[in-house]
């Protein structure tokens, strides 16, 4: 397996590193990319993590058997609209949206009879510093990745987007795209907002940013997210509203009884809901680790 | 600046590596322990942590001229009882306990005419794995340590108390016990709480433990503060429970404005929200590398 010409639209630290670790994989002959921002495409170039930076997404996928969408997934569907008619038949078209039922309707609203091209991915990695400046070639590596291929994709599509993952490190799991909204929802972006909203919390305090300053080792790990892409997070939270505000509203439930103990100075009930929320923390391994060989 | 006899009262994390660093300073010459669990105190023993294991803590106290009392917050007024009629009048005497006004409430309670002994302690340290066999000496090294005197002591105790923790490579700053309540009720009691309610909110979720298996890193690093002792917590959350129900007052106001923006598709509002965090978040780092030489 090796492709011509990747076309990577959103050169930033996801598109970066997809880039670097298919050139590092020998995966890839030559890399087209495109931003919105030309400093950005500049900046991909200078880092020798495209080889071209096109002027627009339409020149990026021109010639492109492989093209990797990876801007926030509000952008989505304007980005599919502007490549669609530049779409070979035979590309294969994946995104790293941390979103996928809006995406998948976008995609059926945008590609047209290019949309069995499109196989959806989301690679469950990152870092809470954005931008080309840190993609890196290993971000991938023992990451899961998440395809929500379509009923349109053929087979031998769904099977090559699983062997770019895998060759890149990452483990591939196949699941729906609604079954991913919920899943992602619950463990991770219902774990952003509470971070976003905690961080809010303290700033609206008088004394908050003097309180902070005392913070350790407890609180750098519980906000370390908070401080991960606005315009990305903004997107994602808003793409998956209602599965989040269902989180949310489990969340609010649970908040509620630990208010209540805490009122009652029932010690038992506190008890009882810490020591169920710490056991169920202790036995989580990562799955990606688990599935190492 | 040496110490003849070491008690530790609880040998467990913090205890043992309180005797563990003391040993490595050079600055203790014995070190008695006791814990209310005699296979601990054996534990303790047997991995070198104490010299010494007693079968009460008035033994261990006996003859100490400095103590360490490292037990669950809730225990503490019951374990000052038991040493005060034990300990000398000149021994410097603190805890570690992660609330103050209710420790020092339990002092005065206890400690009759040996009150002047007792300058509390905080160290800002700590893992997320409880017990001995986890303590190490560097445990403390490039921490806070909050000190909050009080009246009745002298000078020249408050020193040799911030002598001590300096020694052990920590950062000492003084506070009152108000103070170090409502600042730790911030950065450190109510992201437990959050932690802790998350993780709850979780398992009582048909699905919770099969959305669990797909977490990545931000899950991880946001619930890690969930794995922490439930008997430590539940008594950090009770024992400062009216700073805790404030911080939960300020988060809940915080939430909601992120699910009416949610509710409402509100752009602005959500990317004002999340932007105002994220730089927030963006902007902290641990006071103790700023510290540090």
């Amino acid at each position: 397996m090796k492709f011509e010409r990747l076309a990577v639209i959103g050169c930033g630290l996801m598109g970066g590193s997809f880039a670097l670790a298919l050139k590092q994989a020998g995966l890839v002959t030559h890399v087209a990319g495109f931003s919105a921002s030309e400093s950005t495409r500049q900046k991909a170039l200078d880092l020798g993590v495209i080889d071209a930076a096109c002027g627009s997404a339409a020149q990026a996928v021109d010639g492109a058997d492989l093209v990797l969408l990876a801007v926030p997934v509000g952008a989505t569907e304007e980005a599919l609209r502007s490549i669609a008619p530049h779409l070979a038949n035979n590309a294969l078209l994946m995104d790293v949206g941390s979103t996928k039922s809006d995406v998948v309707a976008a995609a059926r609203a945008a590609l047209g009879e290019r949309l069995p091209c499109f196989v959806p991915a989301h690679p469950i990695a990152g870092k809470e510093k954005a931008g080309v400046e840190h993609a890196e070639a290993a971000l991938y590596q023992a990451c899961i990745t998440i395809l929500t291929p379509l009923p349109e994709n053929t087979l031998s599509q769904i099977s090559k987007a699983q062997q770019i993952w895998e060759a890149v490190g990452s483990h591939v799991h196949t699941m729906s795209a609604q079954q991913h909204d919920t899943t992602f929802a619950a463990v991770s972006h219902l774990p952003h907002l509470l971070a976003f909203a905690y961080m809010q919390g303290l700033a609206a305090q008088h004394d908050g940013a003097q309180h902070v300053s005392f913070a350790g080792p407890g609180f750098r790990d519980f906000s370390r997210i908070a401080a991960s892409d606005p315009a990305i997070w903004r997107d994602i939270l808003l793409s998956n509203r209602a599965e989040v505000l269902t989180q949310v509203a489990h969340f609010k439930q649970a908040l509620s009884a630990f208010e209540s103990a805490l009122h009652d100075k029932d010690t038992a009930a506190l008890n009882r809901m810490v020591t169920l929320a710490s056991d169920l923390r202790s036995r989580w391994h990562p799955r990606s680790k688990r599935a190492a060989p």
